[in-house]
């Protein structure tokens, strides 16, 4: 199995990041304005992507230091998978540590994966910052796989 | 062993992205402005971050398709590292592979350093397309560890 990580930290409050895991509104302006569903623990949020498809992932934990999520349906790569949220404290810093975690292939797909996560996880630490992220469909374009 | 890996692609020629992994010039215009030494097969690059330190960089390998890079110098996790360059083709676009590859732990400086290239591969991507990159120490700030 192989395993996307990044590594993110801002100086705001950590409230404003769980909210922007665990809230639709909060994930539409960050990840994809189409989404919809339940972002809370237990429930399930619909990711759309355009002709790009997308993810339906279910939230199997919600604490104030951990998200948990699991995709139970989108690419066959992604499904079975797990993403965990963890937010730790390093000074004056929210730390924000990001796995994608059950990948059964190091296939291309993961290599796209990997870098499309940091352009969101740059556009969720903007929204947390500035109030303005960059979600889909107005995310950062960084190969002909959008 | 762990591994971070990215894809970005261009509908500018490869030999515009291989210019910029070749020469001290193209590497000082994407990754950071303070690098010297040989960026050529056999020679030695040494690239710095002001009060971050750096690395001391072995070119193993250069050819059209792929550049191969061996870290000799720098934080003990990068010690004994190797990073790949493969440009491969998709319909109109130039796609590069990267792969950092030797990792002993997943360790926080790895979720770092995944994001951290993820940023850098946008600065080369900007570099090869518009003229102009983001390379240190005008590159995008992604936490308290830079």
């Amino acid at each position: 199995m192989f395993t996307i990580v990044h590594r993110i930290a801002t100086t705001e409050p950590a409230e404003k990041v769980l909210d922007a895991l665990t809230t639709i509104d909060g994930l539409a302006d960050w990840w994809t304005t189409d989404v919809s569903g339940s972002a809370s623990a237990g429930g399930i949020s619909a990711f759309r992507f355009g002709e790009n498809g997308g993810f339906d992932i279910a939230v199997t934990s919600v604490a104030p230091d951990h998200v948990g999520w699991h995709v139970v349906d989108g690419p066959a790569e992604w499904i079975g998978t797990d993403i965990d949220w963890r937010i730790t404290r390093d000074g004056d810093y929210n730390v924000v540590l990001f796995e994608h975690r059950g990948w059964r292939e190091q296939a291309e797909f993961m290599y796209h994966c990997s870098t499309k996560w940091a352009v969101f996880l740059q556009s969720l630490k903007a929204l947390v910052e500035t109030g303005t992220g960059a979600p889909a469909p107005r995310d950062v374009q960084i190969s002909n796989w959008h």
